[in-house]
């Protein structure tokens, strides 16, 4: 079934230990967009400018993506700047330009509105709102946020967390929305709020799922190389709602898989910069990896 | 068969979130022999002032320690005294008087020096060498370390590293020690110099297990109170070398299992202050947890 993702379409420019990039392609909804089509048809929303390179778009269209969502408005592509210190843990904001941003109301085609999944990629809480007033009756809403929006709108926030039906994000945000310590306690507080599920990620120590009553908790790979962390948890989220996509239904043993696979297409990711990792992914290297993460963990 | 255990036995001052708790039971080797008890006998090898409350002495023999190796020395008892902030993830420690540790020199009881199973808990690595002199062929032979000792003495570290079969410790110990960012090439140089295994403990994120081919990790149990983190290292140790005590051979799965008792004897250990949860603990609440640890990571 097809997903619609919702998001920033980004020009990066990202430094890690391993080097410095600048203007490679980024955002929340293209690492999602890029990631999920591995798994699933995707219609993707967001905005550009008219300076976003050509070769870029023609690499979203070589994975399938359906880009007639994809806005061009006149200005800038929306840029952003980070670099991320020896332990890869969180990436520093050197600059944010929103350019074409600024002013963005998402519009979804009239095609997209029957989607039967949606993904609320990491946007202003306010544009999230609007992009459910549009859809009608998707089978299942996931959405992401982030700690900026936590901090500016918790209130906008937690309006969106209550209309979704899986939260995904990660620990320092489920504290920081929740006023938790202990994850499990953040968990139920969002549980209680409406969705029920929460995914919450925690980098390279992996990803926590809570229901109401059950926990499963899918491991890190520990990797040689992570040479830059960028999009991780836009990836995961592909993996993740790429995977449920493919499948009737919500059972226990269905979502656990999910969280694997989106732990799969996270460690893929942050093997090197933008998509170049995941441009060189084959379907089997997915098997492949699962295979690791299953042997990882048993007993 | 019996584990010999060498540390330390401390009085602890200790500030958490949930309370202040003064001159309460502590050290390296008293969490580890308690929790350990619950697998295989222990015969503890420390050292301890006049002032050592009896009380405390008490509680040890009742879970059938062997206190024959407890040294009693004129002066007063090592103390340490330590906080957690918000995130429990380390202790900031506050002072630390040697006392009757200054000088003290460990000697190992002529019964003791046949012991099938060692662990050097966290001490001077110059008094775990010592300890290693001291002993005859020992089946295995299982060391821990500290950030201190890293810091002060990395090549006498290095030295007992060496020298032991299974290496413990945790990630920002195993960073330090090696200098390598990721566990994984960090452990590929712990196993390069000497052990068959390495263990790095990760807090609430569970720890991983490393040998030559593969690797195993197992995740933190989920909590809604951790109450004081003191100790669940030492606790760790204490589940994973009594279980192991138990076995025949050092296969895979052995290992792997003996990795969640490790989780399932620290995951116990935070929830009160001191040996407190310890002391309530039941072989069944054993079995249960590490049952829970099962259902956790499946998939």
């Amino acid at each position: 079934m097809n997903v619609l993702a919702v998001g920033s379409v980004a020009l990066d420019t990202v430094e890690t230990p391993f080097g410095r990039r600048e203007e490679i392609l980024g955002g929340s909804a293209t690492y999602f967009s890029y990631a999920c089509s591995f798994f699933a048809p995707v219609n993707l929303v967001a905005v550009v400018g008219e300076d976003f390179p050509p070769e870029y778009r023609a690499a979203l269209e070589k994975r399938g993506i359906d880009l007639a969502g994809l806005e061009v408005r006149p200005g800038r592509t929306f840029r952003w700047g980070g670099s991320y210190r020896y332990d890869m843990n969180e990436a520093e904001t050197e600059f944010t330009s929103l350019n074409v941003f600024e002013g963005y109301h998402p519009r979804i085609p009239a095609d997209y509105r029957r989607s039967g999944y949606v993904f609320l990629a990491n946007i202003d809480p306010h544009l999230q709102l609007e992009v459910l007033e549009q859809v009608r009756r998707p089978r299942l809403v996931v959405g992401d946020t982030m700690n900026l929006w936590i901090g500016l709108k918790k209130e906008v926030v937690w309006e969106v967390v209550k209309k979704l039906d899986i939260l995904i994000f990660n620990d320092a945000e489920a504290r920081q929305l929740t006023g938790e310590v202990s994850l499990k306690k953040a968990a139920e507080k969002i549980v209680r709020a409406g969705p029920e599920h929460v995914v919450i990620k925690k980098g390279e120590h992996g990803a926590l799922l809570f229901s109401q009553k059950e926990i499963f908790s899918a491991p890190g790979l520990p990797l040689e190389t992570v040479m830059d962390p960028t999009g991780a948890g836009d990836s995961f989220a592909a993996g993740f709602v790429g995977y449920l996509a493919k499948e009737e239904n919500l059972t226990s043993s269905v979502l656990r898989r999910a969280v694997i696979y989106g732990s799969v297409m996270a460690s893929f990711n942050v093997e090197d910069f933008s998509l170049n990792r995941l441009k060189k992914l084959k379907k089997g290297d997915i098997e492949k990896r699962y295979r690791e993460f299953k042997d990882l963990v048993s007993f």
